[in-house]
């Protein structure tokens, strides 16, 4: 149970780290008769790809998607989907200096204290590669979502101060610039940002959002396996996230009762509605039928080309430059794997929903048959 | 799985209602030899109790727990701990009319989406006297950590826009205001502005912060059980939680790598230590040995006696005012809450460590026979 | 995770011991809309319960079950579903001397080897009491089959060497005699059996065997998951059971191929089925429309008034005569036991099934709704 | 959760089909620090490999295993070892014919209940060559264990009728007949014995016996995870089984208490010991120093070339021959499947326990620090 499961019914498990032989992940519990090929996988795959603007790492990797399994003329079978990438760039280079210190702001301390040693090179298991897997399984989990007219709409609300305005609000500027910005003008400005923060050989952070549409009401289980609280587990378990947040967020502890509560109406289908949505979409951690939305803070990358003090394993202290080019922002390219683990999480409690009323059962064995 | 399971190894299953006949929960996996009585677990219930001062719903609920399994002779056995809190003012109160309608704020309407009906008394199953079963489980959770020399202080950090100042933090002062604020300024101001929400019928939200400390390093699992996102779970599962950050949380997604990289530097022992803390006392999802800190934002209490607009079953729009009195605001009785998820998730995830070191299996099964 | 917990989506968790205050069940998971009342559990844990013909313990124990929650206007609400039956005839008798040392046969010794110490108190955790959580769960979960027309029929084969014929064989016998044998000549033989073994100071073991109708085809999953193991690992999982068998069983591994193969056809209905059932009813561990037949053996009750030899704690030997009439077989008693553990494993097998299929998904949140 | 997972700290994820791309395992918990190297499992792949014995079936495949992930320098690290075995033999060969009816024994029929269609070609998901996942990952289960001193003794007990007798039992005769019987006597008789069965177009059944020495003493968990229970599901898992049990198993039916209960005693180094073994080393779920031992009862393999009548899909009838030469039992080879479920349910088991007790874990974290 070291950590690399995930789900109840749609259970992934993930493996492999930044300079073994490859990262992958497989997929259990998928229904049987999704249709499904590399092509949708590796669009996902293609997102997070370094290399594709100055605002990335330039490791040169194909990250091109293998289906080992699972499927049988062009459909899932109800067996485990095997899905493998094979790592190109690990090239022996020389790793014993990074092995002999503690990098700030990265796990090579932690993964030290936890297990006595660790596999040191380009950060092994706590790599950024480790997020392929989740992606791969992510873009599975959306063709389930799809085929039940769920969409997912994932950009980036803010890099450092600049903050995207609701106003001028676009979404075919997310992929017409390298940040996945739905504002013109605020990409711009962050780019700006950017090429200072490049220029000082430092990094930045940013806030993911994220707007979940046509989920049907009612999912999500009480208690502990909320909506909200596996979203937050599922995003919250990216490595450089630092805070959650649903609706309105934590501008509801400044709010009054009055103002945060969202009145119920019907809408123009007769259908009960909300005329407002500061809950985000989630109440009592079941969807409310409503657009759910939520926001990933994402801490600056630690790697900086500046001169650092750390310690030796021994604690003897050290300056340290990290070198080689890293990303100077990790927002853009997290975007699609904050869209994989929402897309996760729903498919799972989807899933699990199934089985929450009698006479969903008895419509699947008596009338089905 | 309907959701009222947490934990690996130290799991719990929590039961019960608003009206129903008591609420409780069975812990299965707490170790063996664990010293625990009715009182280590009613100081924690007594925590979160009603009616302890204005700013608290009135409800007369003695919450008096008794352990019905586990433990023999003072000590836990190691087999199931079962706790039982019987409701004793679930008198037969006429809950028509709330029957029939849905309360804005409250999980109403998606109860009945998911299940086609509710238990309409009091809230039910998404009452908050669900957590009473989370407390009695945290309470001995706490135990556990208590043997190990970690403890937790919790607090409310702000109520509305009163915030505590970091400068007048004294944690002496938490228990000395009804509000549970380590600051007696602050909650001399923030009882004001309570006192101005009742006035107006309304209510308000606020911040619950947590800080651990004596977490040894290493724990918590790569990837997918992060200590972090567990916590975020965890937390996150509570009714009222709208949004969860770690350490510099949100502010990190506008910081720049050079301020929030904490460097690493030894202590006086000579022990590896963190020149600041922006990580929140973890790395990589595993505890760093520094102090783990974390925020939770609680929405204003959604019950509240102005008139609402909302809808009945059927659509048919409604005004609406909710009788009886309500906690203007959660927080204060929500902080045991959050540090009871908090002992759970440590536990767990400590127990969980044992099993990661082979030099822990020789110890365990070498050494100690 | 001490091993109280059973299930993926029909989750349940027991607890209590022999001499604590009761015993009792959580359920988690229950679809909702399952019409049930206390009569429906107490119906179950009538057919265990001590003292109903000289062949068993004559403790007195009412077992009377309280339903604590998860129960509105008689139906399942989706929530937890908490079971409790108070213990009434644990009056604190001088156990000192039992303390002192190993029962054969019992888990005295492996209790104090895995946790340093144990409740001693009527075997503790592992009397058989502990089955009463197991037969109230499988109370509900029967009731679930009968809802999908799936029946389970459960009663003694054998006892010591009276095994029933299947020429003789009487469903309406099984309730017509204390042994529960569907034969009436074998069950007055197996009486006179007994009879003989209390004389002596002795007990006898026997065979239960389950037959199960109505099941639909395909339910079980595939691998580790499969119907047979999961019913071999719930049936095995009570405490005397030795041995379990499928079908053919034991037979098959002296079969030939020709001989065991079971060739399909067609049947009344133009419903494919099999010729013959060596296989059981389960092929490649799911159910194939036919019915589903196992068997379990039981061992002898182990707490036998003829002097035995054992060891105290620190290995000293020495004579003991466990005193107190205790079960000469608890074959009739387990029947029921056997039963519900077959009814837990089929119903969450059954839930499960219900995400196995895209077509199922569309069916409920698209035809649904 | 379509049930290719096993475990819950060492816990395993298999996958792959017959004529997909490969077969492989995910195992998540192993714990760091543990020497691994492509060895080590090859050796157990080796033993089930195919086409070692005129009695094994001849598809060629070298089942070379690559670990592709969590090794690191020679040891484990704590993250998930990815093991992949590619397919060789998996040319497209005509299976139009075997799409169209369902093979007697086979999971062809209820596959297309459960999913609605099939991987026809050569079995697919429910191929023996699912076993290679179980078989690797059972090989890194094993050198844990081996690192405790416990050890695991595989044989075929029995062939069709023959079986071996315990006067003549030999360990050392085990790998030197093709048949993995410890007696050579009874392993000539049992190759005579198969011979005539290919003759005749037929294939046997048999039984595997395994007996595992040097385990602790109050591993298990009580209730429903018990040693026993866990064993009984890992193994009945393994397509072919129809019977298990455990020590006496199926002939303590038969016995009365006075014969079936071992007496306590004390070994020669004092240690507390049983006389007796009918136990099969476990009691109450747990193990009790002894050996542990258990049989499966294994089928004739289904695949014969004799003419077998059927049904095509739409349920008219056809005979069929199945082609190819087939194993005509799958005993020996299924030795070390049934070894390595054994081992990866220790495995886990172990790792589980070390979390029983308030001293082993004040052992790792305060006197390991």
């Amino acid at each position: 149970m070291a950590g690399s499961n995930l789900g109840t019914i749609f259970k992934i498990s993930t493996w492999g780290e930044s300079h073994g032989k490859g990262v992958g992940v497989i997929i259990d519990g998928c229904p049987a008769g999704l249709s499904l090929c590399e092509t949708d996988i590796q669009k996902f795959l293609d997102r997070r790809k370094p290399g594709r603007s100055k605002f990335s790492t330039p490791r040169k990797e194909s990250d091109t998607v293998e289906i080992l399994s699972g499927i049988f003329e062009g459909k899932t079978t109800g067996t485990p989907i095997s899905l493998l990438v094979r790592n190109e760039n690990q090239r022996s280079k020389d790793y014993s200096e990074i092995a002999a210190y503690y990098r700030p702001g990265h796990a090579d301390y932690t993964f030290d204290a936890k297990y006595g040693f660790r596999d040191y090179r380009g950060g092994g298991r706590s790599s950024g590669r480790e997020t392929i897997g989740r992606v791969a399984a992510g873009a599975v989990a959306s063709k389930i979502l799809e085929e039940l007219g769920i969409s997912i709409l994932t950009y980036t609300r803010s890099i450092g101060p600049v903050s995207i305005s609701d106003e001028r609000f676009d979404p075919n500027e997310i992929s017409a610039n390298p940040l996945y910005m739905p504002d013109a003008a605020a990409a711009a400005q962050a780019q700006d940002y950017l090429n200072h923060c490049i220029q000082n050989q430092d990094s930045s952070g940013g806030v993911i959002e994220c707007v979940i549409t046509g989920m049907p009401a009612g999912i999500g289980e009480t208690v502990f396996d909320k909506l909200d609280a596996n979203l937050a587990r599922a995003v919250f378990s990216i490595g450089a996230v630092k805070g959650f947040e649903i609706g309105s967020g934590f501008d509801a502890a400044n709010k009054k009762g009055s103002e945060n509560n969202d009145a119920f109406t019907t809408d123009s289908d007769g259908k009960i509605a909300k005329k407002t949505n500061h809950a985000g979409g989630i109440l009592g951690g079941m969807s409310d039928g409503d657009a759910i939305i939520f926001r990933a803070a994402v801490k600056p990358t630690p790697s900086i080309a500046q001169t650092q003090q750390t310690v030796r394993k021994d604690g003897t202290p050290i300056e340290i430059n990290i070198a080689g080019r890293h990303d100077p922002v990790i927002v853009p390219r997290a975007a699609v794997v904050v869209e994989s683990m929402a897309a996760l999480t729903l498919a799972d409690l989807l899933l699990l929903n199934m089985s929450s009323r009698m006479d969903y059962l008895t419509t699947i064995y008596t009338d089905c048959k």
